[in-house]
């Protein structure tokens, strides 16, 4: 192949050559081609364009751009098939099985090189650039990549809008050409938000064609580059990447030998396939580590939602300014409200010990709230001294004493450079007073100010901390930061990421109840997502009078969500005194696994509802877990999954039939069942609503007394 | 008085008041008053006016500007008259008198106040704002601060362009309505240099009125705020602060309760007072450590001048690109010009070791000067890894057997993130290897990208790295970092700055023959500068046959820098080789002190001459210094400074009568006298030269024997 190649370019120079790549199935086709000098490629699924030709390339500073005057010089074939066990995931197994291109192209006009890998799985595509080592280019710094998709259509959208900040918006469902007319109203207010264009949306992007199928373009393996956005042409229907940019514009400083993150097209007829695609963990390179027995799945509850909603505060005082260090807090005057003290904490303890929870989380354990936020302050946090209500070593022990652990918490309020600077005294902080994990956050505009939260300064910052906390055998759950991207295969400690429109916006005001049949194809597809979900109480102004804002969910629906949004950290995120009032349905949550062995998608439409079932990590149990949006609606799904061999009890976390998520949301019914493999179910949705099922093996059969058949 | 301040106030709230502060001997007079809402100053001298009555302000952002609408609603008046020693320094104690004005303001419309300080000493006038605890001020960003000096006629001014980047200049010396003329001359490349303005120029500012008063203007205490330039407005001859902006334009991110750093205006009819002057120091806190016995002078040579020359390489290999960590130096093919081999650097040693020197500096030593400048490169350095060519351990003993240290290079590449990234560990790799001292550089464009060399984060910076390594008992010499303001006195580690036009420049082109007249009146006014002098080979040429850099002063000059630039750190910067053809004249910087009971100015007019004589600490021994400009002139002492009762043998080291920094510059004489305090000098100065004397007390009489008088 490679001799021909070389022989046509010979003769042929200027003709136009095509490199194809088939998927290990061969559904999937790759074409790839130089037109006129410009590198384009082009995606087929079973014979159907799903990206047409489209174009690839950079604007380089300062010396010429990398977008045309390319010849293929050679290309390289190869074939992979493997399978790996993570860490923690969706699945205990995982094949990674492509068919590889590369193809070695030159820009004879400066005597440069770049290389481009097609990774051709049988579920999508995965492509990078590569710089390879040369005379010619070396150190340079990117300006844009100029990386297109061109779509065949003008497909059904989900979106949020571009931003180089934040993610936490609701999503937008309308087709490609409608978003510059949606944006303003997508664009709601977030504590650190930088939009850049009305045409700019972010990924993982989920479309749907008029022909039914399923496309979500995303990235994984983001290392030391700006996380990627798209720009939309809405009359051509390409998105084009946009890179987050640095304080001077700039959007990535390179060094060859480098390659850039991949960018992953995955897509199918079917809309479970998008969700149980593994592409962007398979991009992602092995784990790093060599001892990961120290990372374990978490399930928590904490100090948090009553200051969310603010019936507490992270403060211990209302004083208007701190300086730590010299702020003698000892001296000051309580505000009555902070929640962080020893006594409060110790009841939480107590809830997690009773109940099997794993950690506790504290938010506002360490002095500096009361001036935290919006005042571009750079020595805000300490992350090492507590208020004088907390007692740091006394709660070490008494966690110790009832087999809890405490979640560490570090807000950052986006200063990066005085989170570094304290970073290893922090975690040893936290190996001293046996804490394993941490909560990190970054609210509010990045300091060094003209960075971004999502460019390659923010992005090298975010690496660091997870390697840094691997030394101290520290697991990550890291709020405000780049979404994710697989990264969790390599360091398996990035046990979470926020990045998205978490739970905390029920007490915001509010999301779209659609929201979580949409983010399970959309910011899931990179990673895991500490969604805090287990809201009891939707009205949350039963905590804070002054609070009006709404859970828009119903209380089965909140079950749904330890199975539909897959993460090996999760949280019960309601008060215990609320949890005491419904010991039934919080039985589910005490249930439910955090890692699993099989995972189901069992039926899905974004933006209408999704179905999981997943086996429970070396057990015969299953969870189910159906989200559902605002439309009332029928869920009905076998049980064909189980062991033909064996009996299993089902517990049904379901609406009533007049359970609604604004009317109604408390309306649960919970049914026991005999079930086997041939059971079946059809079970009622309310809207905002859904259901969870717990699935347990039965090996005594006295346990199936009284119990029906399904 | 307050009362009465008060009642007036009452009565006619926009009457113009005046408040009236003397200095201790009553020979400067400052004038606060409020005219019009608006805070002026005047400064007179023997009732001469040397700052005429002129505003003071903030723009803020985002709120109301603190420029006017001020009313006086309190004064505080003190003394103040103390004597304190110096960890090191030009005089072993220093007074500190001074009678200090507080005013109290508030800006009656946003219920915000403002507090002025005012201290008036006997040689000049230090102010600063403070911005006090209040309800209506709390956190807050400055855009510009609004300082005016209002001179009295278009002075003599000795000055360099401002910049935010560099202060690596050679001084212009022109009128005050001449500079915008001069500027685009006076900007000379620089590795990296921000110009704003065509009428910027950088503090310390010398001026020379029209009836021949020196006036100094600059700052105190520069800790955790932009460095302050000055605008000039030609016509009225008003200088106005200009701080270094952020990457986003903003100027400081304040939080009350703040002061500000020390505005000084330092004057005299007398040019020596000007370079006498302790207001720098004293507006500094005392010193912040308890144990400062860890901190001493240091004499030093080093591997140094042959890269600069360009004799030799900091880079091991000629490869153009480096990762560390990835790239195997062992594997790569020395380009055989690296001088931080552990042979080479065995000879420094002993040389060091033979003629008395402390330490040996080594550049070039750790992996990474291959690509290290000008790339924009993020993880440039690690402080920590050697050149396969350096062996650490094994010159660590064989300094340690030859009672020498090594002192350790942390070159940046402007980088601080990595920086602060590696400083613990580099620190305590200093620690383990026996280093004590480091010289540290920020070469290159800062990165976080858009941040300047004296802006506000890099200031935090260079404390933080001052503050770091005292914990290490580390001695800091920080090169291209802002230029001092007195912070010596607090923090003694603080040995040295580069952050001026040092010897270097002499082999990228040379300097103007006057730099070293004009400098210890400007630069030096902050504190001492590595100025590096001791250069005994002006030919560059000789080393680097590629580079025609001509030195441009006498060998005896370069003997007299070791007095004139007082620095409790000097650098025989020359060649081993090149001191062993002259090791008669190497004999004075083998002789000259580091560390003074007393200073005195014999001789000075910037830009033409200084003289300086000084006592050695703890001795009877003196040594006087001489820098002539590039005219010949006589230099006439007496050394009626010695001891009345005591004799002295005085070595003169001197240029002979032809010779000439550019034509004969190696021309000197060495000549013995016996001396006492009767004695005088009339000594020739060459162009370009100047002459450098020790006088050593007499113990043993038969010292003097053949001896002459003087």
């Amino acid at each position: 192949m490679r001799t021909n190649m070389l022989l046509l370019a010979c003769i042929f120079p200027f003709v136009m050559m095509a490199q194809q790549l088939k998927s290990p199935k061969g559904n999937f086709e790759l074409n790839f081609q130089i037109e006129n000098g410009v590198p384009t490629y082009q995606l087929l699924m079973n014979g159907k364009t799903i990206v047409d030709k489209s174009s690839l390339g950079f604007d380089l500073k300062d010396i010429p751009d990398f977008l045309d005057g390319f010849e293929l010089k050679d290309d390289e074939r190869t074939s992979f098939d493997e399978t790996w066990q993570p860490v923690w995931g969706e699945t205990k197994s995982i094949r990674n099985n492509y068919n590889e291109l590369i193809v070695k192209l030159e820009q004879a006009s400066t005597d440069r090189f770049l290389n481009i890998h097609f990774r051709l799985f049988d579920d999508g595509l995965g492509f990078r650039y590569e710089f390879p080592q040369q005379p010619n280019l070396n150190h340079f710094v990117i300006t844009e990549e100029k990386t297109q998709f061109k779509l065949m259509g003008d497909h059904k959208t989900f979106w949020i809008p571009g931003d180089y900040d934040t993610q936490e918006y609701d999503y937008t469902t309308s087709k490609l050409s409608e978003i510059s007319g949606l944006m303003d109203k997508a664009i709601t207010p977030n504590a650190s938000q930088t939009s850049f264009s009305k045409t700019g949306v972010q990924t993982a992007l989920l479309m749907k064609t008029a022909d039914s199928i399923y496309i979500n373009i995303h990235e994984a393996a983001l290392v030391e580059y700006a996380c990627m956005h798209l720009e939309i042409d809405e009359t051509n229907y390409i998105l084009e990447s946009h890179l987050t940019p640095d304080a001077i514009g700039n959007k990535g400083y390179m060094q060859a030998p480098r390659t850039t993150p991949w960018r992953t097209v995955i897509a199918s007829k079917n809309a479970g396939d998008i969700l149980l695609s593994n592409i962007t963990l398979n991009l992602n390179e092995p784990t790093a580590y060599e001892d990961t027995s120290w990372i374990q799945p978490v399930k928590y509850v904490g100090v948090w939602w009553e200051m969310i909603t603010g019936k507490s505060s992270w403060a211990y005082t209302d004083i208007p300014s701190v300086k730590l260090g010299e702020t003698d807090f000892s001296k000051t005057t309580p505000n009555g409200r902070h929640a962080a003290n020893t006594e409060h904490v110790k009841m939480y303890i107590d809830f997690a010990a009773e109940h099997g929870f794993d950690q506790v989380l504290v938010e506002g354990w360490n002095e500096g709230w009361e001036d935290w936020f919006g005042k571009s302050k750079d020595f805000v946090f300490d992350f090492l001294t507590p208020y004088p209500d907390f007692d740091v070593e006394g709660l070490r022990n008494y966690a110790k004493s009832k087999n809890v652990k405490l979640m560490m918490h570090h807000e950052t309020s986006g200063s990066i450079r005085n989170y570094e600077r304290f970073m290893d005294k922090a975690y040893q902080f936290m190996v001293d007073n046996n804490y394993n994990s941490v909560k990190s956050g970054y609210v509010g505009d990045i300091i060094p100010r003209g960075e971004y939260h999502y460019g390659q300064w923010a992005v090298n910052h975010y690496q660091y901390a997870i390697e840094k906390a691997a030394e101290y055998k520290v697991m990550v759950n890291a709020h405000e930061a780049v979404r994710p991207t697989g990264l969790s295969r390599t360091y398996p400690n990035l046990i979470g990421n926020e990045s998205a429109r978490g739970t905390e916006y029920e007490a915001f005001g509010g999301s779209n109840p659609d929201h979580t049949t949409i983010i399970p194809f959309t910011r899931l597809v990179g990673g895991p997502m500490d969604y805090t979900p287990g809201i009891f109480e939707p009205d949350v102004s039963k905590y804070n009078p002054n609070n009006k804002s709404w859970v828009n969910t119903t209380i089965a629906r909140q079950l749904a969500l330890y199975v539909t949004m897959y993460s090996p950290l999760q949280m019960a995120a309601d008060l215990p005194e609320t949890y005491n009032q419904h010991l039934d349905a919080f039985q589910f949550i005490k249930d439910v696994a955090l890692d699993w062995d099989t995972s189901l998608v069992l039926e899905a439409e974004p933006g209408d509802f999704i179905t999981y079932a997943r086996k429970a990590k070396g057990t015969n149990n299953w969870f189910v877990g159906r989200t559902n949006d605002e439309e009332p609606r029928n869920s009905s799904i076998s049980f064909d999954f189980l062991d033909a061999d064996k009996t299993y009890i089902a517990t049904i976390y379901g609406d009533t039939k007049d359970a609604h998520y604004k009317e109604n949301p408390k309306a649960y019914e919970i049914k026991k069942y005999r079930v086997n493999h041939k059971s079946k179910l059809s079970q009622y949705c309310a809207p905002g609503g859904g259901y969870a099922i717990s699935i347990f093996e039965v090996t005594d059969k006295s346990q199936l007394k009284g119990l029906k058949r399904l």
